[in-house]
This record gives C-alpha cells, structure tokens and sequence, in this order.
C-alpha cells in the first residue's frame, strides 16, 4: 500500500538556503514569503472564504534533505539528536520534528496576510515561514483552534521555544546600509536578521568550536555575515549574493 | 514533481463505519483507538522520550473515500460544502478541512494514553480520535504548543465546535445492557454513545427530513439504534454487529 500525491503550490521564501531557517514555523514572525498555487488549482472558488481566517496549515515535503554532517548513512533512523539537546542526546525520530523521518512531511502553522488573485494565478502571502525557496507544499488547511489547540499540552524535553541566546549587534557600515533601504525595507531587514540572530542558527557543534567566528547566510538576495563573541551576534556586513550578481551581470558581459 | 509515501501505522479505532464519525479530533474525548505501528517502524528506539508528550499529530490518508450522495462526479473540485454550514453554502477546499481535497491527507490532534511494547509489535493508546477502522497514518509528531498553537486567531465560519444539539436518553432496555456491562466498560459505552449522539451525527440533508427517525451506527463489534425526535435522541437498542456475530458463529456451524 502506497499514496502518490503532487504538489499544490510551491514557496517562495526569505529563506534560500538551509542554514538560518527557525527549526519551526512562528519562531521568526518577521519570516515572510508566498505559497505560488499550481495549476489545476490556481482557481479563485478554492480559496473562498479561506480570508476569514487568520493562521494556515501547510504540509509540505522536505524536498532539500542533504545527508548532515554527523550522518555516516543516508535514509531514516529509528532515533535523531535533536539540536535542542545540543546534539548529543538520541530521541526516537516520532518523538521529533527532525526532517528525517520515514516520510519526510512537514507541518507548519503560518499566519496568512492576504491572498493575491492576480491574472493568471493565486498566490497567499504569509508570515512566521520555516520554509526554504522552492518547497513543495502538499495542502493548506485552515487552523481551527477548537481542534487544533491542546489546552493542556506536556511536551517532553521541547516545552517552550527556544531560549534567545544571542544579543544582535550591527557594525556601523551596515547601520549605515540599513539606513539607505528605508524604513519599510531596512526595518524588515533589521527585524528578520534580529530574530533569526538571536536564535544562534549555528548547528550545535558548531557553538563548541570557539575557533570559527565567522558566518554568513543569504536571505532574499543578500548575503549576511556576521562574527559570533560570547553572547554576542555582530552583524559585519550585507552584500548583494554573489550567485545572483554574477547571474545579474551576465546580461551585460 | 510526484512524491510517494508508505504508511507507517495503521489505526485501529471504535469506528468501523464512516457514520458517527466525528468532524474533528478531540471532539469525542471517549473516542479510543489504538496505532498498530507497521515494520520497519516498530523498533521501541524510534518512539524514545515520546511518552514525555500528552498530544501527537496524526497524519494520514482518506482512505475510505467514497462519492458523497450530493457528489455528482468523482474526484477533486474546487467548492465543498461543510456540514457545519448546513450542507448549502459552498466555500473554497483549502478554507475547509474536508477529506475531497487535491492531496487526500488528513489532520489530527490525539491524546497519548500510553505505548505498548509487545513482542513483537508497537502500539500507541489514544483518545480524541476521528479516524475510522484501518485507517493509514502516514506520520507521527509530538504536538509544541509553542509553535503549534496560535494565540488570537481568528477562524473564519468555524470558529468554534459544533454545538451540542442533542439530549441523549438511553431506553430502559439500554440502560439494563449497559448495567450488565459494568462500570468500566458499561460507562465508557454510555459516554462514547452520549457524546456521539449529542453532536448529532446525521448528514444535513436528513435534519430537514423529518420522515426518517431510525438511525443505526456500528461502534466497536456492536450495533447502535437510536430514534431522532426535535432536540433529543433515543438510544433504543445495542447488539452484536450482525456481520460479526455470523463470523463469529461460522467455526460452531
């Protein structure tokens, strides 16, 4: 017995690669992106009344699944280490949200901002993503607290969300950089990489090995690097990715 | 892009027919089922530090997806129309939690009762189910109340559960059946059946038939009659499922 299921929609995310994505939906509010509907069902009748409510479901396949380092064989394993127990302690996978899982379907509660039924297509601008560019969504379905909601919820060694370790510094030259954006663009800016900075993407090995300070992620199509001090996060600089400038320049070589 | 799953459990659960099931899970607390997790699963390491979570989610596949009386052709359309609303209004698929959806995947917030550790096999003891006999669960995930509930959400025409509409009454004749099956037993009937019965399970399109009064629903390995009057239902009878009773019997023939 076996389910075949094609995608519905397909995110477009802040998030283009896998390093600085929250470990779960919500965690970054500023998070933002777009479910692109596919057709057959970029059909204006399948939304209706979906504007009425405030939080979505999407499930979603972990379609960029890259063996992690600490992984010496691809494909499931009966136990993961989560990195909230600082990857040294082993739990079963179905007592996780680890992505590697039998069947690697992933869950996310995402606040919808609006639905855009533009010509040709749909697409539901959201807020609060865990999602990488490119991730095929299998359903939406709307949140209904009455089901949805466990009024008294134990929830093992994951109780309450992950502690913000880091204080988010900017060096002067990207204050400056931030400044020319604008308020609209420089605050989202500003905001996005707080939160996610302030989570310490960094894989936990990684918060072991004081010799590495220096980190970069891209989000929309900048580059970020900053240096980690204890309990510190400098931002050093942000630069357009360098991927997309060379893709950018060839028109003009 | 096509993605394919296997499932990894299989539900086993009071409900052995479609009729009675309740829209929602969590809505029938007394609902109890168990998961029979399928092999390669079923390795006590892969649900380590799980039992440390009072609710899962469930996801898993309509399977028992048959062409509803209102549906003219079979498949996917874009409009469904939800019991709640009464059976006319149509709105969007995705602003619904109906199983005619493009990815037949569903939803399901249970509570963990317990883990049984057989040899050989793993099953999960759980209440609050809304799952049918059989049933194939595709993923199990510990439930984050930080991440996974939303504070103020707003929840469009389902905003909160269906209302209680129906006072339950149980014939003498019932009542002495359910003596005889003691406390336990006996109570836990009485209360599945009472909070089935009081969100009353007919389809729409019967509340506005006040022709047909006799209903019956299989629970367990039993058969449940009940009569319909405005505002109350009357348990009228529970005896053994025919279709069991003559398996039952064809050893002793």
């Amino acid at each position: 017995m076996s389910f075949r299921f094609d995608p519905i929609a397909i995110v477009h995310s802040c998030f283009k690669e896998k390093f600085g994505i929250p470990r779960q939906a919500g965690l970054i509010p500023e998070a933002r992106g777009s479910l692109e509907v596919l057709p057959p069902y970029d059909r204006p009748e399948a939304f209706r009344e979906l504007e009425g409510y405030s939080h979505l479901w999407l499930l979603w396949v972990f379609d960029a699944l890259q063996p992690e380092l600490e992984t010496t064989a691809p494909g499931w394993r009966p136990t993961v280490r989560p990195p909230r127990l600082g990857g040294n302690r082993r739990v079963g996978v179905f007592a996780s949200r680890s992505p590697f899982r039998p069947n690697p379907i992933g869950l996310s509660l995402v606040r919808l901002l609006a639905i855009d039924y533009a010509t040709p297509g749909i697409s539901l601008q959201l807020q609060g993503l865990d999602l990488l560019e490119g991730t095929p969504v299998l359903d939406i379905k709307p949140y209904l607290p009455y089901a949805d909601r466990a009024a008294e919820a134990r929830a093992g060694f994951a109780p309450e969300a992950p502690r913000q370790t880091l204080e988010v510094c900017f060096s002067p030259r990207v204050e400056a950089y931030l400044e020319r954006q604008g308020t609209d663009w420089g605050g989202h800016l500003r905001r996005l990489i707080g939160q996610i900075l302030s989570q310490d993407p960094r894989p936990a090995y990684l918060h072991r090995n004081p010799t590495r300070q220096a980190f970069g992620m891209r989000l929309y199509d900048l580059d970020i690097h900053w240096r980690c001090h204890p309990g510190q996060a400098l931002v050093t600089a942000i630069e357009p990715h360098a991927g997309v400038a060379r893709r950018e320049l060839r028109p003009h070589d």
